[in-house]
């Protein structure tokens, strides 16, 4: 039977002050590494054993998947990382707390820009500090593709293209698979594995470092989900 | 200028125990740990950056370049593991104690089997639990590529094709390269580079996570290399 395993990184120290981190590539807090730690254990537990890693270019995520390979004895299979699987990237939201945004802004648009599925927050310019295409590892993406603020639509767009190419790929071709990644970069990939409406999508919260599997039937359609929390 | 930078990986839990290792893919000691954070720590000060990492199938080299990698913020690159890095493999000696298998066979032996240049230790047999030919990440290998034990001829002869065919063609082609791997397969790799005679590359020690610098020349000659430990 076929599985694939989903873990969204542990609690990074943006996550603990309740800031707008996006692509702001910010490290996990104790918690967050003991997270991942403990997701590593369950998945030992219940013996897990993976050929491919996916991950994206950001640490809290590449940490979580770093801390989990290490307790199944897995360091040394491929990761791939990628910045499509990168978390929504949350434009001239970036580095500002949630609650105080909501006070500047008002609830109802802040609630807008984190819960609807089709508006971005305000994009940043070019010449923002915070422009990814200011920073080496994104040197290989177009200006086009380099984001200013997306939406969880524009976040799926870039998602599900690498999903259908590149790891369904290496589902079908019998790998078993990893993917660590972020709450937006997940909720796109649940939106089209579990088909949920674009209403109903910004509801589902994925909680931090607690491994969410995916069993396939033989015709790779899926059987059942669920997660693993002991 | 071109630099390329190796290192050794961090004391392992069997260095400290004197035994030998090979392919045993035994963890960092916390002083391993902590060379590896001083290494990564050194290239920082020394504004060091890459675009690959090369190591390992074992995770004591896998674990320093790690460390190394955090340090610097650099955990986004692409690393390329293989077995062609990996530690010598040290036949049926590997679990046992350096000191005990000198009374045993004789310390001048046991100094043949480490010193010499192409003479290899007692080999184990397929069906000795430490074939790697059991292990699933050595299933991509011919059994004639499995070694049963290695002098550091043969550990040569998978090390420079790789470094030829593989990471000096990434060399030429400007990229920044770091390579953890161990102690012989480092030793291999600097006989090639520094022309050293069979006699003499067996008194070369190579000290455990102190960043070996290379710096090449235009025409990718080697201008000179150094260790950097401050």
């Amino acid at each position: 039977m076929k599985k694939i395993v989903l873990i969204r990184h542990g609690e990074s120290v943006w996550n603990k002050e309740n800031i707008f981190t996006g692509w702001t590539d910010v490290k996990l807090s104790s918690k967050g590494i003991n997270e991942a730690k403990k997701a590593g254990k369950i998945l030992k537990k219940h013996n897990f054993d993976f050929d491919y890693a996916y991950t994206s270019y950001l640490k809290r995520a590449i940490h979580t998947l770093w801390e989990v390979l290490y307790k199944l004895d897995l360091l040394w299979i491929k990761i791939k990382k990628t910045w499509k699987l990168n978390e929504r990237h949350y434009g001239s939201l970036q580095g500002y707390n949630k609650e105080k945004t909501s006070k500047i802004y008002g609830e109802k648009k802040v609630f807008l820009w984190r819960r609807s599925y089709k508006i971005s927050p305000p994009k940043i310019k070019k010449n923002d500090k915070r422009y990814p295409g200011k920073e080496k590892k994104y040197s290989n993406l177009t200006s086009h593709e380099i984001p200013l603020g997306e939406s969880l639509l524009d976040t799926f767009n870039r998602v599900i293209p690498y999903w259908k190419n590149e790891i369904f790929k290496k589902i079908k071709n019998n790998k078993s698979i990893i993917i660590v990644a972020h709450g937006n970069s997940l909720r796109a990939l649940i939106k089209y594995l579990d088909k949920i409406s674009d209403d109903k999508i910004c509801d589902i919260n994925i909680p931090t470092g607690i491994p969410l599997i995916y069993e396939f039937k033989k015709n790779f359609k899926i059987k059942k989900k669920y997660y693993l929390n002991i």
